[in-house]
């Protein structure tokens, strides 16, 4: 409690991580508890019960928390994701084993990623859809390339590169609509969910089809022109 | 400069009017120049040269003046959208007529909207989908269903119900992405918007044939499952 950040207890490893873990905690808590918004760094120290001068050493802003918050949502449910996917065989059936581990795993910061997700802008480093946050997403984007691959669904060459994209685009959609959702036990985004996870994985086995290849060129050649060179908004260019 | 507000001249018409209007335009100039967040009713009153007073007796706080810019856009924009409809005949040359009405008269505040982009809780009265925006949206919907009306496409009983609000939605879509494009004069959001008109104009009068039915049922599905039975969520239940 108090410490001195530059004392050599808290920088050194497994203490240091403990000192970390309990600041991010503390945040988490006092997010959920008064918002995002009026949760003080102070607020933050008393709660976690490290001096403020602590608690900057280790998270320079609030923003630094919700990025730490993200990483480690990101580490802790990628082998959650993947170990699902290896009990589950059809596509749409992946798809639910990625998606329940998902919302099982956020659901206590629910209210917080409902008050993050004003960061869209691309510019915003908090953005999903920021420089800064490509990393997770490709981490990300590449989890559903495995939802699709370990599937037996064939997928046309055209559509290959995309398609990883376009679910984790399916799946941000979702999210965003359940950060939002009054509805009692989020009743309404799992219905929507049940609906369109088959939908999705009907039209992607659809696809396939060599006749359809006009409609992929289409759909294709209006995703080059929303990603562009950039590739900011996404995923790997 | 000055007046309190409850004299006579504040409160009476037109020079009422006028001073209203001085100041929701002096709020623009400075959340332009200096971004919705740090302008304060103090600068912005100066930025009018009316008293504090008379900036708080218009506008209750800055997000009041927020709603007001949405207000007079829609009031000065539905008549232009109307004008430009009656020169354009097929459905994709109607949705440009509406929507580069729509870009040309956001341009000098694109900024300002990405700022404001931020509020897309349903929650939020400033949120597009918040039933304190439910009136503009529904004439914005009504918008949309004159723009597929006067075209010669023919509309399936059964997606009838549901167009209008689906164009409404793929136009704040295209909205969305152009008020964070930074390509030189949003050249990607013209290029999407080129792509995708065609390609929304031809689903829609694909959608009309009576093979599609099992397909339309599928979608309206889906669209009902997402509106539920709040409607909070884009426009007309």
């Amino acid at each position: 409690m108090g410490k001195s950040p530059k004392s050599s207890s808290v920088t050194t490893g497994k203490k240091s991580e403990e000192t970390r873990t309990r600041i991010l905690e503390a945040a988490l808590v006092l997010f959920r508890k008064r918002g995002f918004g009026p949760a003080t760094m102070r607020d933050i120290a008393r709660e976690a019960g490290v001096a403020l001068g602590a608690a900057y050493y280790y998270f320079s802003s609030k923003d630094a928390l919700v990025t730490a918050f993200y990483e480690r949502a990101h580490r802790e449910l990628a082998p959650l994701a993947e170990e699902a996917l290896t009990h589950a065989k059809g596509l749409e059936e992946r798809l639910r084993a990625v998606m329940n581990v998902k919302f099982e795993y956020f659901a206590p910061n629910r209210g917080l990623m409902a008050a993050l997700s004003a960061h869209i802008d691309p510019q915003n480093p908090l953005s999903p859809f920021s420089s800064e946050m490509r990393v997770i997403r490709d981490q990300d984007v590449g989890l559903f390339a495995r939802t699709l691959e370990g599937s037996k669904v064939r997928v046309s060459e055209d559509l290959k590169p995309h398609l990883p994209r376009l679910l984790w685009l399916y799946h941000m959609g979702l999210l965003l609509f359940w950060v939002y959702d009054r509805s009692p036990k989020q009743k309404r985004t799992m219905h929507l969910f049940e609906k369109s996870a088959s939908i999705v994985a009907n039209l992607i086995k659809l696809s396939g089809f060599p006749l359809l290849r006009p409609v992929r060129k289409v759909a294709t050649d209006l995703l080059d022109t929303i990603y562009g060179d950039e590739a900011a908004l996404g995923g790997t260019a």
